[in-house]
Formats: structure tokens, sequence, C-alpha cells
């Protein structure tokens, strides 16, 4: 049974009435907005990625959920599973990331758990955002123009780089750090109606965009910044580990974004000419 | 590097000021109270166990802290890493005794994540209580009375019990199913000047507040309500996973609670006659 086959048919039922019918990457309570993340190695992430790194992107990717909600960024709860016998150097890198990126996005560290077990490193971040006027996935209407916030396709050149062995470059450094677009995503409340991260991809999360919001989408292949025209369009729409920001609205120009296309009352998703299934990178092993 | 070691070093350092300086299992904002736990199959629970009841237990853990916390259960965010080829079945069983728990404990369930992988069962919840007025580790002041809410020992013995192979009993119901002590921790905030439960055992928890507080304890074997008197004493007070708690007080009697001792301004803990140190269970391989 596939993760989203779980959630939908088991937890779904018994969700709360703060979830949104865990409809969405964030929960909301009173003006604060709440996400998790759980990246295993070799799932999610490389074993030997290095570790100042790697704590950074286990915050980035909660923050650029916090980003799509409209939240600004307050403190995170650390869940730590460590591998028997972790070095002290590689502990001693990964606080040192944690430390890089509180100070850089204002953030604080809770607290949390840290336990050591025989498989591989385990990190769950919940993160807790303020968000006073919180953006959902639900609230797209047909007419709203579709945006996204910069390029797309990085996670999957980074990803793709990675397997073939290269261990820098400007991809590898986009897949292995995302920015989460956190100033873009305070001006949400007031120009977006519906908000993600393309952290599943472009396809799959414009699906669920509208499958939260009753509405179908039309987007145009022409329009979207590819992270590299010469790669197969699918691979990069598809591919996921992009933290760019997906936002629909009512206004027909976004500085500094990419307008791709438009809400529509039929439900489904159009890529110019042809229907398309909202597929998106589904983790297996790395 | 052991687990405390590395929070003492590596992460106090950085936490921030809502964290208390990671003193505590819960940090506290704006009226709310928030904790994590990281379980891992083979260490701190057994693979086999029942999903109905471990699912309640990896809730309950939480609960726990909550209660010492003075606060009152809200939801959590559940972050699960299911080990690939998870039968449906178990999925069920697990998801229906989140929900016995979030019905008996009027708690709900926010949003999470959910990842499959190669290696064990791992249950990181993160849970969000309700606290107007949180008590800490710290506060307690020498001639403080101790108190100790129930029998000690309970989780050492259901331990031992499993390992020997009897799959139920008094003591393996307690230790795989504890009962958070939710009622007498909305007492606190009014009676307690610290509080803690006892999951690391009695001595530890003890020494936890002692720390925290800059105080030190005595306290008396004949007045511990130790589960089995016919088993070892400290076996009974350094076993761990136990979920009463433990808290200091100016009051001479608490209904329902057990007072074991005297908060002393001389540093240390005092076990009748004798210094004995704050140890406590190290989880190893079940």
């Amino acid at each position: 049974m596939r993760e989203f086959d779980f959630i939908n048919k088991y937890l779904r039922p018994i969700a709360g009435g703060n979830s949104h019918n865990l409809g969405d990457d964030c929960a909301f309570f009173n003006g604060y907005c709440i996400t998790k993340d759980v990246l295993v190695a070799d799932v999610h992430f490389f074993k030997n990625d290095a570790p100042f790194n790697l704590a950074r992107k286990s915050l980035r990717v909660n923050l650029s959920d916090l980003a799509s909600s409209g939240a600004k960024p307050f403190g995170f709860m650390l869940g730590l599973a460590l591998p028997n016998g972790t070095d002290e150097s590689w502990l001693a890198e990964f606080a040192k990331g944690l430390a890089s990126d509180i100070k850089e996005y204002n953030f604080q560290l809770l607290g949390g758990d840290t336990v050591y077990h025989d498989g591989a490193l385990t990190i769950s971040v919940t993160a807790i955002g303020v968000a006073q006027q919180p953006v959902t996935r639900k609230g797209a209407m047909p007419g709203d123009n579709i945006f996204v916030s910069g390029a797309v396709g990085n996670g999957f050149l980074g990803l793709r780089d990675k397997k073939n062995g290269i261990a820098s470059g400007r991809y590898v450094k986009k897949y292995e750090l995302p920015e989460p677009r956190l100033e873009l995503g305070l001006k949400l409340p007031e120009i977006a109606t519906a908000a993600i991260d393309i952290s599943d991809g472009l396809l799959a999360d414009l699906g669920h965009i509208c499958k939260e919001s009753n509405v179908g989408a039309h987007i145009y292949s022409d329009l979207i910044p590819l992270a590299d025209k010469s790669a197969g369009l699918m691979e990069l729409i598809t591919g996921g580990d992009d933290y760019e920001l997906l936002f629909t609205s009512r206004l027909e120009k976004v500085e500094a974004c990419h307008n791709i296309g438009k809400i529509t009352a039929h439900a489904g998703l159009r890529l110019d000419d042809a229907e398309v299934e909202a597929k998106g990178y589904e983790h297996g092993k790395r």
C-alpha cells in the first residue's frame, strides 16, 4: 500500500478539525501553522551527504512548506534517529548547519528527541510558523492565473547529476541546498487564492491544488521556466525535490514570477493540447 | 557520543528562547506546549508488538510529557517511516489504535508525513497541548515535598517479562499501554513547583528536576510505592518506561500521590542513608 493510499484510506477519516482533512502540507491553529517532513538516508538523501548541508536541507524543506502557507518561521522540533557509532565530527557539523539556518531564517530550535539505532539516519523535523492569514491548496477559481516562482527541474537535474557521480555543480548545489521562498510566501495572503511548493514535482503539485480546489488547470510548456531547456520536459515537471512556489491568483502579473497558465472549471490537467496525469516523483532507493 | 552528551554539547548552545535551554521535555509558546518522541523498532518497542497498542503507546508517551507540563492535549503531527512491504492489515490496526486514543484523550491528528524505507519502523510524534501555566523541571525549592503519582517499576517489570517471553500479564500490559496522568497534570499548575514524568526512571528524572532547579533531594525507599516489593529496588527506580508523574510541592499531602522525600539545598541525590547516582535506563537493543 502506497503512502497516499494509506493516508487517504486510513488517516483522513480520523484527522482532526484543524487538519484541513490532511489536504495540505500544513495544519493551522490560532495564528500558527505546523508542518512535518521525515527524511531517511538512501531514500530522501544520500548517506554520505555532508552533514552541514543536510541539516540545512532538513530545515529548508519544512521552511518551504511554511512559505507556501504564507507563514513566517517561528521554531522547530528536531527528531533524530542516528546510526549507532555516528562520529562526533558528523554531529558537530550537523549542529553547525542547523545553527547557520537558524540565523539565516530567524528560526529557533524548540526541542526534540535524539535516539540511536542500528538503522539508517532518519531526520524528522516539525516546523511551526506564524500565519495570520493561512494560504492553502483550496481556493483556486476558474480563470485564476497559475504562477511559479522560479526555475523548474533543478531537483531532477541535481539528483541525476549526483547519481552520475557529479559531486558539485549548480544543479547538485540546488538539490542539496534548496532556497525556500519565504519572502514571496509572506506576500501570498494578499495575492494568492491557493498555493503549494513543488516538492512533489510541478504536475503533481498542480494536481494537488486542483483536487483540493475542485478545479482543473491548463498550462503551456513554453511558459514554464525550465532549469535546462535541453533536458526532457516531462522529467523536469515531474521530477520533484524542487522548492519553488506554485500559486494561483486573480492577478495577471506577479513580480519575478512566471504565469504558466490558467485554472479551468473543467477538471483535469492540460499541458498544451494534451491531457496529462498529475504524476510526480516517488522516492525510491537512491 | 551519547544522546545527552550530543544535546548538551551541540544542541543546547544553539537552542532558542522558547526552549528552556532544552532543559525540559516540552517547549512553551503563547499558551501552547510542544513535545516530541522518536520511537524505533527493536530499540523502544518490539518489532512484533501489536500495531493497535503500539499506535496508542506512541501517543501516550507524548501525552505523558504534556501531563507533566500541566497541559491539556490539543493535537499531534505523525511521522512514520514504514518498512517497505508493511501489510495493509498492520496499517489498518495502527490507524484504529490512533483513532481509539484520539477519542479517549480528546486529541486530534493535525498532519504529518509517511515514508517507506528498507529499515525498521520509526514513529515520530510531535504533540501539542494547551498550557496556560506551564510547569517545568525548574522551580523545586529546598523543603519542598517530593511526590510520585503511582507505582514505580511497571516499565522495568513489563520489559523483563516480555524479554522472558511472557506475552501478557499485568506488567506487560502496563509496559505496552501506559496511562498518562492527564487529570493530575491539569492540577499541577496549582500545586507543583516542578514536575516530570518518570519515563527515564525515577532516579534519573528526579536528577533532572534537581539539575534544572539547582537543588538536591533526599528520598526514602520505604515510602516509594514499588510495583513489586519482591523485585530489586534499584532496578525498579532506574528501569524507565514508567509514566507516573514526579513532582515537587510545598504541600505535605496530595490526594492519591505518594510523598517520598524532600528537596534539599545540598546538591546530589540521597536514598535513605547513601548518596546515589541519578542514573536511568539507557535504551539498548531489545
